[in-house]
């Protein structure tokens, strides 16, 4: 069986330990060959592809990054995409499945392509641990473990300077980062998509902490919108290109802070940092089996599936169940959280 | 309400935090009182208690060890042990619940008091990962992620030399920590106390890794017995008090790999490094929700129940469940690692 | 002899280490006894003064920030201020002698206070390494190790998307952090406040890395002026109170970048993340040695000196060497680093 | 102009680093080609050579190891070794200069070869800073940071359970590792091979500290050894091979700590994680630098002469003068940290 790998979307620590997985499982259990497409969909929809050899996937396990590079491409969207084309490339270089790495855009068009009948099966990931239908995904714990480290050193700065620390964490549309580094790093306010905190609830919390002779810390995701804003533009404007500008709730929060409570507040965008670099021990063994399961799931033709973690195990979960909307932070985890906060 | 916490057994990053968590929420959502009881067990039969105001627990999300001191005692076997004695003790101060935060045998002893009328509830800690009933303790992603790291540095160096190297992690009588850190490690070889592998096999292992020019790393749990010893002392001995001797199965292992491959191999045993300092963020997390739903455990009476993980869940676990047996490394997981090691 | 401790100035990895060294040194050495000024010299020139019994200092070498506080308030400006009111103070509270810690603007206050007849000496203080008369400061190596881990990540993200990254880093007047992570992340263009490249240089560099295939890393200190500019107003605006806007010197390199080269490119601000947390081993010792050596200029009465390293030597440097200008990274240095950018 | 490198001796983070940066600048300043030779001597007496093209150097600033494999043959004890020999290798490849990357045994090779006319120059490495003629070699201060980060680690452990925590680290003939990390960590007593320490001082310095309320850590250097033994092997035994054995020391003074005060010990030996992984950013840096300037040295023909640090700059050192004897800890440095033991 030859088998074609693709990453797509955001780059995210663990994408290559899944390549890894995947190739040496295939090769040394059911001898299997396998090859990359180059950036996502796109090295698809092209054919542009590389031979994935075992010496090609050695020491990927803690590397970063993704050695087949990766794309926004759509496979309907591009021209010479849709599922006739992709079907008579795969036929062309003898491809019997395709695995496609990626989160929730990824695996809207791997099942798309799966329901148009093409053997595609998938793994789950996303850095902002959104995806419905497993417990989490690689990458996730990596950017949570970089955003502890720089909360902490903002910490010490927060209270040598008796000032208010500002941190803007990822997370457009969930707030899971925000709430795990967050609680992490003792923070005195966590500012979530899926919680419409007023400003003066935010300085409530930072006024109290700062009468107790503390410096507070707040952490808010970069999708936060403060209640009475419509949208997340509103508050802190847009990029030429129309994406919601980064950078600029942390700035307003700040800003706000400052000017309310008369507290001296500095803020930190923590940006990229969160999503590069080397994977956290608990992020390469969950990719590690992820991509020794997803080779499983294709022993069993599972077209339409991807692999999920629930619990400790590994289950197979269908591109349906997984993109029935975003998996945002429940309410009792943020009222477990909002106990930590303020007086 | 007035509670007592005590920490018990060995050190385990996240001590401070379960401390932190259940003093805050204790305090700020039912207006509970919090003491702390010295050195385990010892410090509630003897009564050397200490009280633990809001501003005791400040900053310790991220403080490795314990504030309260940590020991072996058994509340059983102290001179002024057992349940009168401690229900005596209780009552003088005025102490309505203790909160035993410990391993297997710390609980065993919760276990007895809570079957003898006692307040007590309990919250696991173990860095070996070994306790029935809960998905994972704090901890362990600590230690895992620290012999990740020096696995890492440990690598360059087989490189370097063209060596087999050998890292002996924790684990008497299970394999997770060294299950895990090899997995993420990409080592080539993971010797674990539920798996009687030959050293035959592992010499075969490193050999076929030798052999494709890459210089192996076998990761070896402290309680590994290969096949055809009887128990671990028969290996490597013991130290003076009995105890089988730390660090003697990855000295066994080293010679006997350099004796039968031919292959100069260098031993490392990471030892207590593994069980101090700061939390990962995620034990950090997972300790900050044990300590706050062990308050809620209490708020319900459950005498003779843990907090435990399910999935993403807190949940309580009665003693009894949680201390069925040891949690061990089961056989498809090795199964699923054991693809990795060889040809 | 009384001796008072002041930290003043913005936030620096080893303070703490300082303070613990120099403390310990006195007590044991020489029978000493120590305060601190809290909040720099707003704590001197309002008496605001805490005692700092060795119980005090403990542990403090591996922890981030000051137990001190710090402010930017100058010992003249202040309305108790001068050289009169802060003799009175020194004498009202029996103190003999002062040790500042700080950089620059902290050291030009020591030295007018010096010359007006007081007994102070100085600890130098700057992670930007900008103070002349010493080989480097605490706080330098660890900004340099947190630049340099933040652009490995950066690294990989860069790699996936075939992107270029560009980092900012703090260096308002000098690139010494710049230059340092930058080589030390293997950076294909560093942009210092010292070197007026053009942006045709950058671009240039830019584009040839891009063409052999690789994803260009540029960092850029955040006082950087780009050839054609008047100050570093004129590129990226000015703050609310004046001071040149942070960040934008990242944002400006960034759109010019990929306006002109057509390639990808994403700006990351590394912000107060370089100033907080745990010293490196360096800084700690370095601090140390800085600590224990200022005793020692005391128990010499060299007022209106400070301690300074050359080579591997603790040695007196007076104020009025170490303020003769600021020490900024020399052309050597430069055309060294240089020869690793572009083609 | 053809240059061919090779690493020699034990592993060290940094030598890829040199080998890149040498590289770099050769090619790009002066359009050398470089040749690297495998496994130190032994590739270049074998004539086992790969060339070190651009593409091959790529992204080693951060690479631990060495991408040359290093040995510890002697360029003349070998078969095919010898000047004569080798002068003739080197023809036969058409290579003009020789760059040796070692410590003291490798640079007594180079020197030899030097003498006898071959065009030899180096760069010092060595973990232990041992090295006459420079102020620090690369690897040192990522020992330092390992060691420091691991005994921070082991402090909590100590201070949860009481303990004193011994820690063994590098240092067969000097102290430095043990004196800079024991400095950074706060040891309550440092133990090196140039301090002839009686046990009874140490146990006096545990039982002070332990007095005090707090936990003693001790570090020391596996070549020290107490007052009243003859050598090191008297301690601890040797290895079969009749080296010291590695780890003896160590438990020599947890036995004797334990045994002498009643103060329950630990023993931890940090082992081959002290020199293997990623560099520091310092590490790189000063790496980076070496690389460069070894280029130039060939340039000005300087055989016999290697590159070395004063300060901040860069200066040729004679073997001659860099071999006249091992660099230990001076008195002074060892005075400055005795006065942080005990009371």
């Amino acid at each position: 069986m030859k088998i074609g790998l693709l990453t797509s979307g955001g780059d995210c620590p663990g994408l290559n330990a899944v390549i890894r997985a995947a190739v040496l499982h295939g090769i040394k259990s059911y001898d299997h060959e396998f090859v990359g497409f180059r950036d996502g969909w796109r090295g698809l929809v092209e054919g542009d592809i590389i031979d994935l050899p075992r010496t090609k996937v050695r020491g990927l396990a803690r590397q970063g990054g993704t050695i087949l590079g990766t794309s926004r491409t759509n496979p309907y969207d591009h021209p010479q995409g849709g599922p006739e084309n992709i079907s008579i490339m795969l036929e062309r270089h003898g491809i019997d499945a395709v695995v496609a790495i990626g989160g929730e855009g990824t695996l809207a068009g791997a099942r798309r392509l799966a329901l148009d009948g093409l053997p595609v099966v998938g793994v789950p990931k996303t850095i902002d641990n959104d995806l419905m239908g497993t417990d989490y995904t690689f990458g996730f714990d990596t950017a949570v473990s970089i955003a502890t480290d720089s909360m902490d050193r903002l910490r010490t700065t927060g209270e040598s300077h008796h000032r208010c620390m500002v941190a803007e964490v990822m997370g457009r549309h969930v707030g899971w980062i925000a709430l795990h580094s967050g609680m992490a790093a003792g923070a005195h306010a966590v500012l979530i998509p899926e919680q419409r905190t007023s400003m003066d609830e935010v300085c409530r919390w930072v006024t109290e902490v700062h009468e107790r002779g503390r410096s507070p810390l707040v952490v808010v995701a970069e999708g936060f919108i403060p209640e009475g804003f419509d949208d997340v533009t509103a508050v802190h404007g847009t990029e030429a290109d129309g994406r919601p500008r980064l950078g600029g709730i942390g700035e307003y929060i700040t800003q706000q802070i400052e000017e309310r409570t008369g507290i001296e507040t500095r803020n930190t965008i923590l940006g990229h940092i969160q999503r590069g670099g080397a994977p956290t021990g608990y992020d390469r063994v969950l990719a590690t089996r992820f991509g020794m399961s997803v080779v499983d799931l294709i022993q069993q033709k599972k077209w339409g599936y991807m692999v999920a973690l629930r619990g400790t195990d590994m289950v197979p979960v269908s591109f349906d169940e997984a993109l029935t909307g975003l998996k945002t932070v429940p309410q009792d985890r943020w009222d477990e959280a909002r106990v930590l906060f303020g007086r």
